[in-house]
């Protein structure tokens, strides 16, 4: 029998529909490099969706490339970002900003969200010419454990950046599961009017790969295709994300895949309450964290394949459950009952 | 009336059998970053075709990514890549080589081929610490201009190399129609026996991205999958690559789409030939270089996408068609007509 | 009335002895960069106190700029260093470890000296290539807070390093008054052979610039010149670094001056202890550093040149006091009375 | 008997004034990293004496240094220098510019000087985002082999600037005797108004170390001491620059012992003349290239130190003498003699 599949979202192709307009499209001829009638009008339709008639919008091919090549066309040599803890340029891809030149600042988090007073710290910390100059608020939303910002948080740390002419910029790997889960009061139309940039994740919500970056910030605009071919960013077949992203979007498919994700998120969570089992930090997108014993880890391995999350304390360990646009209910209730029973 | 495409090898999306592929297994879940057995199959695969069982194959997402990354791992920060003025690295990358920090030196070259003597004189003018270490000779096998390295050509650069403790490095972006085309005297036993790496396109060659980069050189080997993510290089999806590599190399389907582009060529340069119209630098793989007169160029634009290559006297001008596994053999005739017609 | 100056140990220009041996070989001519026989007597006097007959001597010229072209020799591109919070590195150096495309990781540590168990810590959360791979212990000998590593617990780091393959690099800049102060129990030749690789600073002990880099592990030798040279950090008139670093070894100034300077710190220390003046951190070496009120720190400000180091609460600041081989008797004495009646 | 020293500008310590400045102020206590007065007080003498009280002025501790950190201040990670093939940074600096993520384009040059022409070329040829942006003309006043700009020269390059929105930047390593050789046209206030930037050579005329950079330009002012500090290039006492600056400039020695290494020079250039031996590449500077026969290098290697420049053809090899502020009349007429009895 096969095992259970929540260990990622990204475990799977991409989302029939998409692949379905690949092939559709398949033996079109277009310019490359994203110069393609369909990524112009893929751009347009989410320059649309965020109320931004004049935002730039990229294609990037991923999270990593997305993040360290916006990062290293925002800023100067010795400008640096600033991260939660937590955050996914500070601890899961592999040094690529400071690989291009900068240092990340950790600022104070709470639950995996950078706080305002935390941004501000480090503005204060970094006095002259002898320490690098923060830059750029690096955040995601969702955070890299599931939680998400609220419409004042997200205002609140636009404040705290226009007070020290700082760029707020937001990785949305997951943004669709953040926009769409039941706690959501952040809609796209406010992360662009919040942000200076931000992305919204094509690979982990039914794409192959792509994330279509829209930098809202005119003065950050400039040259940017340049900066995406110097960092290898740039793919000949640009066209696929283009296609990918505007039949997401046309008839927000792209929401309802993470809406789904989220409800089978949520499947998961009420069988883990009636089953008493605790979150190691509660959310209400698509990952779920589990605090259970090791003994009941490693029975689970056998049925499930998930990832351990980290140690809580001698006796329990925190797993991780991730849904998608391709978890089915069925699983969904499997998983349910497991943890109900547990 | 549609136009004919000739303008370049990757206007479409993938091979039909690629993308059929693709769908074939779209549901299946697999690990992430090109650790599921897709990508590991067609590695060894690879490995296996390649006669070298200990090569380490690495799948990337492009030619300019697989440039810089291969380069920036392949040498320390005060070493240099030697290559063609013609190079990709040294014209058409946005200076990538140079943005992980490393000189590209040029060496004198015939045809777009750099010449081992040319990497000699480049070694002989480099004498102290002052001065960049040359470490890593660079070629493209075709040539960015469509010309192809000869089996003795590639041993007198090995030759030098190893004189000289170099790293030979070749760019196969389209290295299916070196292989196959009607000149052809290198096999890709022979790549991976004289090169220390090399990859073998996909992105040109069927496939929606992707070249299967392979590190003959043990001594290169240490750490690579750190030096992909660290250089944004690596995504989430990465058994897509496996499966297109191994669709493609399963039952050499890589090469017969290959050959038919060098055929499709072959009816373009016969059509030429006919009419007299002289090619630029003359090839036999799946690009060619018509000299036509600048009138010629506005009519041909009516009728044919196409590059305007260059001026090459005032009345004249090199143009480029390129051919692929998409090109149908009714185009290609129409075109060939259309040139001895001119 | 002039100040009191205790505001740095770099605020004057040289020992009278270096300077001397400065005009009186003015006029001789000589190589450059470096290659010079004062250069290579420097080194070999170097080699000889370390008991280091194979180490490589370099001149190099300023702390930042060792410990970032040390590093970046050191280290892959996907390669970080682990430092305290309050590494120089980490904090004062405006990012130039990262701007040579490393992470600075920090481990855990007490009175500004990294822990070994901080470093494991460092090693164990390291797991894949989704994450940057630790390399080397970067460690400060004083630390940027003025208090020294024991010889066992240098030890202790070494054998860290060996169990985890990392490299134990320690920035020297006031190394001489370490090596001398009261608790000393670390001595050049333990310094040479528990570290990889490290510095003796010239700057802050009588030198007009200058750090010798002390390395011993031949794996790190190889090319180094070629590291200082690509980073900015060769100068033409290398003869200086071995003339100053000629005349202060010699004879052992080097040591009586950092000696000294220790001494003066003493005095201050002691007014201190008479005056009841706690010492935020207590040191030995040339830094002190008093915990006063507020009102306490203007009255200081008009008689005295220091810095403010940072808030201790509410009411209480901690100030900087550093004396050097210039520091007078009567000054140290001064000092020494002020903080008595404080 | 010790050798006649024609070998560098660089062979001995520092012009006597500069030292004696250094030992009278030996003792006093100033501020670190070039915030002191003396450092004020030389860069105002500078704004003065170019002219230009807005101008930003920065000592820089050498000309490589120099170059990179003003280039990488200056660009953006996409954006290239144009250079002559001989140019200091494309050649002696071990790729310190693209250490720093530049490319480094070839302009056509004539005697080492980058024609406008050139300049034009290269701008022309780089058309898109597949290629690096030019952005920086770097030129060498006097060039690398002797030879100087006029000022129909550089008005002509500064045009082609204007033209082309680009940064003219001069490497003056030499600029002294640039601007006192008999064939001069170009005043200091010239540079200032026609360059973007340039610096004033301290090294290679009388100073132990130190380049004075004037930025002109107020687009190129901000942050740029952020950018010597991540770059390495920020000494602890910096006053030392500006002590020797002003000693040089107050009473204009610097132009005056420039001028002496014309003339000593001229001395060597009428020797040859008399003597038949003729200039390589003619100069009025204080380097001079005579073309001799691998015989007559043989025989003069015994008696002078110089260096060889290259081989001319079979028979006949280029040296250099390079002269300075601490050549004396006597030697120049040894020379002098030497040559003319060849």
């Amino acid at each position: 029998m096969n095992k259970l599949f929540f260990r990622n979202d990204y475990g799977e192709g991409a989302h029939p529909q998409i692949l379905a307009k690949l092939v559709e499209t398949n033996l079109e001829h277009t310019c490359g490099y994203g110069l393609d009638a369909y990524s112009e009008k893929a751009a347009a339709l989410i320059r649309e969706k965020c109320g931004k008639p004049e935002a730039a919008v990229h294609m990037m091919i991923g999270g990593t490339s997305a993040n360290m090549i916006s990062l290293s066309a925002f800023m100067r040599p010795y400008e640096a970002a600033i991260a939660a803890e937590t955050g996914h340029i500070n601890v899961h891809e592999t040094g690529t900003v400071e690989g291009s030149g900068h240092k990340v600042c950790i600022a104070a988090s709470k639950d995996g969200k950078v706080l305002p007073e935390g941004v501000q710290a480090v503005v204060n910390a970094h006095t002259d010419e002898h320490m690098v100059h923060p830059r750029v608020v690096y955040i995601s939303q969702p955070t890299e454990i599931g939680t998400v910002y609220s419409l004042d948080e997200l205002k609140a740390l636009r404040e705290v950046c226009d007070r020290n002419d700082l760029i707020l910029f937001a990785d949305g790997a997951r943004l669709g599961s953040a926009l769409t889960c039941s706690e959501a009061t952040v809609t796209l139309k406010d992360m662009a009017e919040l942000c200076d940039a931000f992305y919204i994740g094509g690979t982990k919500n039914g794409m192959l790969f792509g994330e279509a970056l829209v930098i809202v910030n005119k003065a950050l605009h400039k040259d940017f295709r340049f900066m995406i071919k110097n960092r290898g960013g740039m793919i000949a077949k640009g066209r696929l994300c283009g296609l990918m992203f505007l039949t997401a979007l046309e008839n927000d498919g792209y929401f309802d895949w993470a809406r789904h994700a989220n409800a089978m998120a949520d499947i998961i969570r009420a069988g883990m309450e009636k089953g008493g089992v605790k979150q190691f930090i509660p959310t209400t997108t698509n990952q779920v964290f589990p605090v259970i014993t090791r003994e009941q880890e490693k029975m689970l391995e056998e049925k499930i394949e998930f990832e351990h999350w980290g140690d809580v304390d001698e006796d329990h360990v925190a797993i991780r459950f991730v849904t998608s646009w391709a978890t089915t209910e069925e699983d969904a209730n499997a998983l349910a009952d497991i943890m109900e029973a547990l």
